[in-house]
């Protein structure tokens, strides 16, 4: 890595301000050419050109002809990240399994792994072992050193330090996991919520690249909700994420963990799509999307089987969107494999009963592109948070 | 008002910068002396006295002797804002009444005025001749001159250029009130969602001062929610605040305006109390607040009115809590007449049943010491914003 030459703090922080910037705006939104990086970010050329001559010479960047002539002149070099430039480890712990990936600069996925859990391996030191030998693995095998880590969990953790408050579905409570990780793997390591990284990997990488104001839903086990308010994740009193599938949507109704009946949770979680489809509240991932998939082709069979499923959907949503005006929904994890025929009842439910969407022009709801790997991509990002300003 | 010697633009700056955050901590906070000020905003005392005397010379501040002295020395003398250095003219729109008032630097009230609404007087272009009148009326009385405006309106408000777009209890649909007020009061206004403005006035002069994540709760004929979160106000798409009063507490419960059936507003707002206490659903309301004073003295008869009600007051703060993480809710207007046995019971079902106050420490909830002038004192604020950066 090469330093810039020093001519006193102020022109050197805007170089490292500039520098990260267009390192970011490669990493997110891929290959440009000088010009159009230059238009972009507001710099001139020959900025743009000591910058890129910079970060080649880093070997953050390279420079090649573009696969399609555009015009008749001399073509213009595409600048592009090199993936090896800057490794992250992402990990997404479920309910049910663990996936964990390296990923490049760029955000291309190198190689990834997972497994399943199940009652004795979802024990945290059990996981942390297995997190831990998994990485020197993948590893080893990728010829790649992770600069930092991101994790997503699915539970209620302060992000300061990564300590998991509390993870119902995992039955963790009080464990310092970020403090553990980074003890054993040896690099920085960020813990977040698994839907607020849901979220940032939308808003990064998926349906709500350029929406400021947006919510991502997803139902895994759990239903969490991730808030992007205004360009920025929405934290509550010592930086904790709201539960939005905590939300009591049917008051006296089925008894959920947290102390609370009726938590949109216990109405649109995995173990109520497997009641509404009259499988065992345990059935495997598989059977439900199989089921769901089979569903979908009458009509009459949705409405049936989802009819109510749909309706409790839709009401909690009428509430996330009356009390935080986004523009956009993003339905992520098991909702992507709802019929189209339910997420279409949703919006009309949303589009007539929600003042709140009709102020704002119409919110839209959509499925998460991303899908199952939404909160890995978003563990990727936050752990290239930190990294993209030391390049 | 002086301006400082120009000796380039960034001295020029940050004496500007100074300037306003001295006024505003006087504005906000009251007397200070020099050296308190001094250690307050981290500047050395020759920057304090230079501002200090520019402020006083601009007949923004005086100085005098503090009341009790302290110390055996020469005692400080307190620097004060002067309340007729600046007047804004505050607003707060109600369904019932209309209240306005000319508040001075500081925060006092100079002078206030307000009349009832009734089906006709309600009319958009009649409560602007009435604004108008009366702010002629009262500029004379007091001798003084606005320059600012702030107007609460309970609403669903666009904040960039005061389009009310909708104010169900008030019959208004897309009212340029910003613009048609300034128009006829020629001076800048501002116009903001009442529960907004409550929040606002809470976190600078209420119950809220010094928390970063507070939700404002309050009834009147609506029920309506503002919430700052990280110390700033939440807003959605295009700038609108979210409506709390109609999340969705009672799925198949009353119908509501908005096209919802059981929002919160229909179980929890002034009507909602009045059937509760067997009184006509447009009972005045000192009736209504008599009646919840002669109530309290029974906690049998707190219970057997007031039980179901209290219910579904816990039941959306739950809610509220899981989704916003605040660490502090602040019940404000109608609700500061409940009985102290209402409130405990709502503490009561918030601490057991919310998965997210019990991971920030314990959401505290507590009554508005503002009462009813919190949206008129947050309207204040909101003229006051533009105004503490030119004095």
């Amino acid at each position: 890595m090469t330093t810039p030459p020093t001519t006193g703090a102020r022109p050197d922080e805007a170089r490292r301000h500039n520098r990260t910037a267009l390192l970011r705006r490669l990493h997110v939104d891929g290959p440009a050419t000088r010009a159009s990086l230059a238009a972009e970010l507001g710099l001139n050329r020959s900025t743009i050109k000591a910058l890129v001559d910079g970060l080649a010479e880093a070997g953050a960047v390279a420079e090649r002809l573009p696969a399609q002539r555009s015009g008749a002149g001399r073509p213009s070099l595409l600048v592009l990240p090199r993936p090896h430039a800057a490794v992250v480890m992402a990990i997404d712990i479920r309910v049910e399994q663990v996936a964990m990936a390296f990923v490049g600069l760029g955000g291309d996925i190198l190689g990834r792994h997972s497994w399943n859990l199940h009652r004795r391996s979802r024990e945290p030191g059990e996981v942390i072992t297995h997190i831990a030998d998994t990485a020197k693995l993948l590893a080893d095998e990728l010829d790649v050193t992770a600069v930092g880590v991101g994790v997503s969990v699915p539970g209620v953790v302060r992000r300061s330090d990564g300590l998991v408050h509390e993870a119902p579905n995992l039955h963790w409570t009080g464990v310092a996991l970020g403090e553990r990780l980074s003890a054993v793997l040896r690099v920085p390591v960020g813990v977040g919520n698994d839907a607020e990284l849901g979220a940032l990997a939308e808003h990064v990488r998926g349906a709500a690249r350029g929406s400021s104001d947006v919510v991502y839903v997803s139902a895994d086990v759990g239903v969490g909700g991730g808030v992007i308010s205004s360009g920025a994740p929405l934290r509550g009193a010592g930086g904790y994420v709201g539960e939005l599938g905590h939300m009591v949507v049917r008051p006296g109704g089925r008894q959920c963990y947290c102390g609370c009946r009726g938590c949109w949770e216990t109405e649109v979680g995995e173990a109520a799509l497997c009641r509404a489809l009259a499988l065992p509240e345990d059935a495997p991932r598989g059977a439900v999307v199989a089921e769901l998939r089979s569903l979908a082709a009458s009509p009459e069979a949705v409405e049936h089987r989802l009819g109510e499923f749909t309706e409790w959907l839709a009401t909690g949503l009428v509430t996330v969107v009356n009390v935080l005006g986004p523009e956009q929904v993003v339905l992520g994890d098991l909702f992507t494999a709802l019929p189209e025929q339910v997420v279409d009842r949703v919006r009309e439910v949303v589009r007539v009963r929600s003042l709140v969407s009709r102020a704002v022009g119409g919110t839209r709801i959509v499925s998460s592109p991303l899908g199952r790997d939404a909160k890995l991509v978003g563990a990727a990002e936050l752990a290239f948070e930190p990294v993209l300003g030391v390049i």
